[in-house]
């Protein structure tokens, strides 16, 4: 076995916009369990987009973007159904900013000797498999980046808005969510940005230039998803798999609240997650719960118990041909934030 | 609040004739994760229908068929895609042949308080509701069966086949798994039969006969369905949720050792469920575990850990669209077992 | 590797009364999630106890018992908390009447070559192994006891009654559940007998006696169980996995009150699972979702997610340090359906 | 109901000390499943204190310091088993950090009614409570610290000493893991801190003084974690849960090459979660899956699959019982870092 036998069959990003799930999504709503759970978020989602006052969070965790998901957040961004991005580092940096610069996912298998990955310099996610030569490219282009700044203390999307102004010109794939994001004005925010391969390229950065650095104040971060929270007359929440992003995005009414200003709870939130409730952790906690905390309002709201990748796409493309997108305005927020 | 107020969404079975997921498949077969493993296991169900000599075992727990999937195990015997079939008493009395009797399950909600529920003798099953009062006339009809039968042992499969014949003359909704498959020819095993409306029923026609009354006797359910093992050159499973169904069949190629004839391992699998492995317990237990006790070959098998009804239709359109088992001949295996 | 490499490292039962939790169960009384919910259980368990009118059905599914903890279960019964047994064939047949007969279970790995198993005919339950051929063994003693019965119906416990007085002359290994039961005159019950190495030794006993065999007959088991849950003033469930067994006996109260008899709702249940309640299936139903269907009453019932194993020997080691059973008479139900 | 009915009963955290866990252990280290993984993981975590040259990191994410483990890290710092915490913000701010200014969590229910909650201010964590008014007091502390330091750019660590130094002088409960860990040299690391009591806290901070605040630099955290791992000459890892902490922490092997300096992969790895594997995601990424990243050795690792706060106290109690600690040095990492 060569390292090329491993890294053959790139993942290939599902595209919502080629198939239509109307019939299914339409079905499922007079099923039982995950599936209706599934129709019923959808619908919710479908309020969300007719509520033209609402903004709509998109909550990122876990690795559906390394998993075949991609496409579809950049294709929602791009039919106007999503206006603000709070994600891990990974899914931002190491999946779709790594992809931007023409590198690939391949499929691979949960059962292999993981011994043999590491001879080769192969990470393993699950069945999915990653060249950490090319990671290492990833990471060494965030030092570029960061290189090039001022120094001084940026939001995460203030760096994230860096990364994809670097892609308009540098980018082999286009059609990044970075990439895309940034040309919609469309902020993305990595609350533990530096826990991916983005911390990687940045502490080489401040290392290297010792007095001479540009800082990540997650203060800052805070309070500019605050500040789209208090100037949203309305919003909700597209959270995948949960984590920081999910609980850093509910937050936002009670951070509101703290420097003065009542702001309404979020009115939306669906959650796609296969945790258990039962520890609670944050990711898993129900948003019947977070209502406690005064962060979701309860009266719209659906978990749906499932592995992403396979309701995802039914999801995405019942909304994209339903068409309701298409009377929505831009929010671009990014501008009232770089004002 | 009233009995009414609970009881007026019915559920409505998923018609996977009615819409095509070719393209959802195919695009699965590409991506990772849960999605990843549904196409897989779509594609390893293809090659048991490609494969005239396999009889193909569907196994079947869970409420997917209170769930809204009654109409796709109905059409797939119908398009000849499944030989036997091997179910818990539930799936088979209290919600198929219920169904057949004219009755309906009803879209409910989890959170619903229980002792409300009870007040009304309304049965819940996690977001599903039935009425406590349509069940028992299920019992009492499954009663009505066993008197008019010969009081005589029974298999499961032999009674089961009664319940067939009977709505023949008096199904209100007709296309039932139970009728269809009576009218196919397919054996249906239950090898918890008791454990099911059915038990109720067949206590009290034991309890007003005494010594005049019929047995169900699950060791003939294991000799018929270990006959079919034996007699078929090939063999598959199509493992819904997991439970006694799964082990049971799996059990045929041990059971054909034990009585004097060498048969090989079932060489395909799939199966879909949300249980954890990790508690030793059968339904959870992988399909390499179940390769250690001779009992399924490793070398086409699936795991799917979803919630059946979320990619069950998908699967099962897929295969309908495709069409291969156009080609393929009834195996008719009752008719052995009648003979 | 020989087969030997393998099987060395015996699984030991682990004994509650050699170690005294009782203050870490009163620790875990004001802690929060699984510990809080494992004190809450044994409270109830106490209950049940203390309240002598109280019949205390044990359900057992899952490999508990060949997992290191039969002896848990047998001492539970010598110190007369539980009345009856429900469980799975293979918790009673496989894993403990295996047991008598002197065999072991060996500790083992998940991460191990499944194919290498079956070449010297080992079995997996996930980190545990069994020999197949001291297996194949126990299914021909089974035989011979079946050899040795006159040929009619019996239920489940009926034979599985004379499985333990089979061992009070033939018992390699004192001490079994099977026989202490039989010595204590607590019945035990397998709704799915057959599914078991049982199925295998009586499938040979019917195959090569034909017209001259015994029938197990499952209807006769319900009544059996229903019967003893009519002469119960009150009654408790310890539900360990779900599957058959728990469905089983909740169902006693339904199937009473259509033989004509009312009897109150399982007073006391408690359940130890690590199933998932959103799939509808019987094993992770809730039992607040039990009290809907009238099974089970909701004002002492407790869901301790947990792989058994971890918490029950903390369970049973308080409530045997405890003492409260001493005070509590036997109620040997075996001699009531004997009679 | 008042809001007194409901924050009457405070979780009280268990304390190692009182109760001797050490033949519970021992047995389980013979039985299987979970039992067995528990015993392991605690003999890993004996080899990572015997071998004096190792430091050891704890991990920590959800909500076990809420749920009645408070005591357990405290006492595995004081008893020198610790020698790094990086945790989620929500465990060290607002649980801790929280009892240390005097404030309780609350024993609460999971099914309780949000709403009602919502109105008397009281905040859920499955069946915990919080009173948020006491929270505030949390947050404004934070702020009041913050407010004190120079306008910098901080470390979480670096912060959270300060928080340290702050309890010894104002704490109400003495023997909080902030104030412990400052008083032994135990640097704590919170690479999302903002995403907890203390974001509130700092964008207060931040929104007051525009120009003159500090900043949390999550930059700097990985460098000093780094600094850590290059300057340790082995490691290992207890991780409970998951999250940003396990991934941090675990990344620093390949930090420090990024930076030029080799180092080994983590020796020792334990987990203790419930998350599911299948997803991807990092929480539930087994520690195999991490070797393949070059993060964490093969050899001396183990997930154990429970909620943590079930067979945490068994680990601690036997650890502590064992005294291997007693000739452990202390490593006093802060003093590094501060230097």
């Amino acid at each position: 076995m060569t390292k090329k036998d491993f890294l053959k069959d790139p993942v290939k990003h599902i595209d919502i916009k080629s198939f239509d799930s109307t019939s299914i999504i339409d079905s499922m709503r007079d099923m039982s369990f995950t599936s209706r759970d599934t129709a019923i978020a959808t619908d919710i989602y479908t309020k969300m987009i007719r509520e033209n006052d609402c903004t709509i969070f998109l909550t990122l965790a876990g690795s559906t973007s390394a998993g075949g998901c991609m496409q579809v957040y950049t294709d929602l961004i791009k039919a106007n159904m999503i206006d603000v991005v709070v994600a891990t580092g990974a899914s931002i940096v190491d999946m779709d900013f790594f992809e931007a610069l023409g590198f690939k996912h391949y499929k691979g298998s949960p059962d292999v000797d993981d011994k043999l990955l590491r001879k080769f310099y192969i990470d393993r996610i699950y069945d999915t498999y990653i060249d950490e030569e090319e990671l290492q490219i990833c990471d060494h282009t965030i030092k570029l980046i960061a290189d090039g700044l001022a120094p001084k203390a940026y939001s995460s999307r203030e760096f994230i808005r860096e990364m994809g102004r670097y892609l308009t010109k540098h980018a082999v794939k286009k059609d990044s969510l970075v990439q895309v994001a940034f040309e919609n004005n469309v902020p993305i925010f990595c609350p533990a940005f530096i826990d991916s391969s983005a911390g990687f390229g940045l502490v080489k950065h401040q290392w290297e230039r010792p007095g001479n650095h540009l800082y990540i104040d997650a203060i800052k971060d805070f309070l500019e998803l605050t500040k789209i929270k208090m100037a949203a007359p309305s919003s909700g929440l597209f959270i995948i798999g949960g984590g920081v992003p999910k609980n850093f995005t509910q937050d936002t009414v009670i951070c509101a609240e703290i420097i003065g200003k009542e702001v309404p709870m979020h009115k939306y939130a669906i959650q796609i997650t296969v945790a258990d409730a039962r520890d609670g952790a944050c990711s898993s906690s129900t948003l019947k719960e977070a209502s406690s905390w005064g962060k979701v309002d309860t009266v719209y709201e659906q978990m749906v118990y499932a592995e992403a990748t396979s309701v995802l796409p039914l999801i995405g493309s019942y909304l994209y041909h339903k068409g309701d997108w298409k009377k929505r305005t831009a929010k671009e927020w990014a501008k009232m934030l770089d004002a």
